[in-house]
């Protein structure tokens, strides 16, 4: 059996479990206090380009962006996000949770378009009983977003630039961040989106690292008392050094960046075998997500060979599936697959 | 520096950092659905004598107090807890949170105690405005407690029976359980702890686990789709693996019960050199957390070479302050620690 | 100036005004413990065929929605609803503040669709991530809509074999379900919707009251406690006299539906007057909130001689307003309009 | 039967009801934008000395509290109470549901000493693991309290202090404002208290209207979109005008202090009474709720001819009564009671 999965199913990045091993009797400090994270931080801050930004480091995606956006938005607030968004659909309904909508907006390809978002904020404030409705108050976007797909920078300086106008924060779920830049579509660098967005995350789960996000505020902008929010949802790590460990050999050598890599080199084999295999894809995606139309027949005759995701079926006897790539690809997968298909 | 500051400051068991090299490569499904998971719940049903145990991994303890009350709460209840109980103090309001109210009762050396929580019920029940009350819903013990005390098991069957009576889940805390069961004062093992709980959890993160807790409901009676409540609360780990290999490897061959003996026995060698030294206890402990009262100027010479917790400033000049000892507590720690005092 | 703003415009029905002033001097326990109450209840029991129908009386309309709608959904559940559903555009997040997601269904002139409804949960429970997303767990309806329009019997009764079907209860929302009831295109009495539903409110506030929404559970099916709920949402009144008098006056001899009588006939004798004066309607509506399209230079020109609601702003210089009767409309409000027009 | 169980079992001041009907077919927008509530809004800034203040009117006192204190408290922050805050033990958990820990302070007669205020916050920030635990964020003080008694002017502005010095707002519940106005041991005026608190609100419901509450927030600071936070709360009142008519009647000519003399002279009558019948008090207090401490059997025998409030039950067959007096207590109800006894 070989797995396309997704992008967490195998451990961690060699390096990491190693470095886990090297400090494992080394004492430290419990909740992020300790001198691994604190080395991570600066790294991180290095590789942004924000010498005064806040790292945080988190275990889980949906618990970052709980945790985030309910600190970051008033309680007449909502957040807006495309309606394939993660946060929108297959996150259980966490952000509710915290007492919060989420605003959906139409989707092209996972992601939301900086017009439709305006024309969304103007019809809000124009609207005489807008007091009686949930007001926008922070945009999120992933990226890649749900389907693999990139903004470009100019899109992301746009959307960036409606939320300022409106005094919004832009919030950017990076749990495949990795992937995303070294994408051969992608024209942003991290400190593109550092410089863009009011806060982000760096994932580490699907990027290699046996779990951890690392939130990054590039202006010293974070809530007052943000980690006392990170403790009260449960996402405050006992054994921090767990997190800072694992950041700090990702962002040590330019692992992160890496394993993005191999993770998109993966990504291009696949696509052209499947290409060359005449498969119908379902969107044209640059990341480490593929999402292919197979008959339901197929589907089921490929079941016994490949692990992947069934994504939605469609009509008549048609299925989506997604193929993801990960740091743990290798190239004899993908020729195994090629000989199955 | 020697630290005693917790019993979260060292990495793993290296048998679980050796069991997560192993197993690193092996593709494995997500969220818990992996053959690790699996192998661990059925060693962790045989270890509670209880075959049809529902188990479920979460990572850290707030996290895990938090899902477990509110999904077993109704809205109009609250949780029952010792005045010093972990989610009354200690976890920034994470009951609340979720939108239930703590409804403390005094403590004696971090327990509760039977009559006056049956005193607690018989008063609510009498009180002609119950309705516009909270009502008491569920009662949680920790175990050890926040002052490493123990509950002997008539007194926890006490506390089981008055909840049966009032139709009341008994919930226990054992973030520490492990110490707790190598106790020489304990009475109890795990099977009697799951023959008298509605549910509880066996604490991964302070016994020598990375992260990690295992809840148990012991009678197939966890909350329906507790998994989608455990996501919602950003609970669900997505590489769900690394909580399946770590509570597999602490359940193989009594590693977490050998884990505990070795705390316990550290503990008890402070004991008695902090004894024969003269310190004063501020209180009797059984297990891995010693608290004790020294003079400030004291507390702030100790500093300079060992690690520990500032508890609570007393009157005059006095302060009390934590030891822990852990898995990773080696003997020549506290011969040092001897030289020092 | 002659208002068609809405039905809460003016005071109340005068013989609610009466009755308050004949019972002021009584008297009567608080929180709805008062034998006006008891005695609503009564009527109301009658009224709906409900022997056994449990009553409760709350003072404004979203605060029920959030009361019925919290208290009745599990932690991982939604409420499905139309897209112009009340709960899910004007009610300032109300239902996600309680922590539950309002899961949108397209809508078809404010109604859902049975075909729709069905295709969601069946769609639901086909997906192999479900236990990530929020379970559908109820069904609500408004009736009339938010766009005056009615389901008939046979769709309501369809919804209502849906939601037994799938285990959630149907909720409508009754706001003005007294015109709803007089409307000549109804098809369905007060008994026809207890029979149907598994919770519904009377609305008084646009009825003739001065406020208040009595919730029916047609079947003693409230949740256990109902009354701590309401108080925890600031929902239930102190002087529940206040309540318990407007509907028992208001279902003494019928007075509820003659209220809805009237408030109809003034709509249809407004409906002919805009149809003979060529206005076109935004949509058909049978109650008493009628839509209009007209340009925006007619919408400026008739602000200053009546009031009345903006609706939407239309491409192209065009506008939908709303003008609402009720109880006290008076046949020269309209010829009035007539002469404005 | 004659009736102290409470200040709220009659209807309204008949000022009131004469109002409602003088208005009750004037037209007017909903939301509390009509000119009642205008009115009434300057009658209070008027009242209070506070030209900027700004005034919402709400209906009722559990969802004043929760929408006040959780429109003003961070997620991270809980609000400090006496423990027999009305907030703490009669609101069914109102503030949790909304996210927040109530911090329960000592009572002394109902009321918080500022010394023992003042020693909470400084050990908070004292504690080293503080951003683990609930900030203070907020001071609720009752006034009347919930036993009736009132803080004398320097005990107020000492709290005030203490707020000012720790950045908390300082709340004022004046359910029984009027009463606590008139006692002879007030020596605080509605201006004093404006002066001193950053919000507060007049109680209505308990002093002669039907419903009601007057929020207000004496230096233009409110919460930004406080309107939105009553409504997504439940706590906006379609017929706003309601609340806007009465609250202009009783600051009409005095009549809200009016009202609160009749119920202050009726309380000392009481206390009169039942001194020279040699009642022992539970408490000493100077405002219309009077606490008796009666033997059981004398409780039993009072229950067939007055209806009063069951408080507490003591030791040894002793229980502690509530009685009060309010807008509508007559002379003769005391001659009567006087006769019982």
């Amino acid at each position: 059996m070989i797995s396309f999965e997704n992008d967490y199913t195998t451990g961690a990045h060699p390096q990491i479990l190693q470095r886990l091993s090297e400090t494992n009797f080394q004492a430290a400090p419990g909740y992020g206090m300790d001198p691994y994270c604190e080395s991570a931080r600066e790294k991180i801050r290095n590789a942004c380009g924000c010498p005064r930004a806040q790292v945080f480091f988190l275990v889980g995606g949906t618990q970052t962006n709980a945790v985030v956006i309910s600190s970051m938005l008033k309680g007449h607030e909502g957040v807006v996000a495309a309606e394939t968004g993660h946060i929108n659909v297959h996150e259980a309904g966490a952000i509710e949770c915290t007492g919060h909508k989420v605003l959906a907006l139409p989707e092209h390809s996972g992601k939301i378009d900086p017009g439709e978002l305006e024309e969304l904020l103007r019809k809000f404030y124009q609207d005489e009983s807008y007091e009686h409705m949930v007001f926008p108050g922070m945009v999120y976007v992933s990226h890649p977003t749900e389907y693999g797909t990139l903004y470009q920078k100019k899109e992301l300086a746009q959307i960036g630039e409606i939320c300022r106008k409106y005094r919004m924060p832009l919030f950017l779920d990076g749990a495949r961040l990795g992937y995303g830049l070294m994408s051969k579509e992608s024209d942003m660098t991290l400190q593109d989106i550092a410089a863009i967005c009011d806060v982000f995350y760096i994932g580490g789960t699907k990027v290699g690292a046996l779990c951890g996000e690392a939130v990054v505020f590039p202006n010293q902008n974070a809530p007052r008392h943000f980690l006392t929010a990170v403790k009260q949802h449960g996402a405050l790590l006992a054994k921090g050094r767990l997190l800072g460990i694992q950041f700090d050999t990702l962002f040590t050598d330019d692992l992160y960046l890496e394993i993005g890599r191999h993770g998109i080199e993966m990504a291009e084999r696949l696509k052209t075998l499947l290409k060359e295999k005449g498969c119908p894809f379902y969107l044209e995606s640059p990341t480490n997500q593929q999402f292919l139309i197979l008959k339901d027949s197929q589907v089921e005759e490929l079941k016994k060979y490949v692990s992947f995701s069934v994504w939605e079926k469609l009509e008549e006897g048609h299925t989506v599936i997604r193929l993801v790539t990960s740091w743990s690809t290798r190239p004899e997968d993908i020729e195994r697959l090629g000989e199955l298909l």
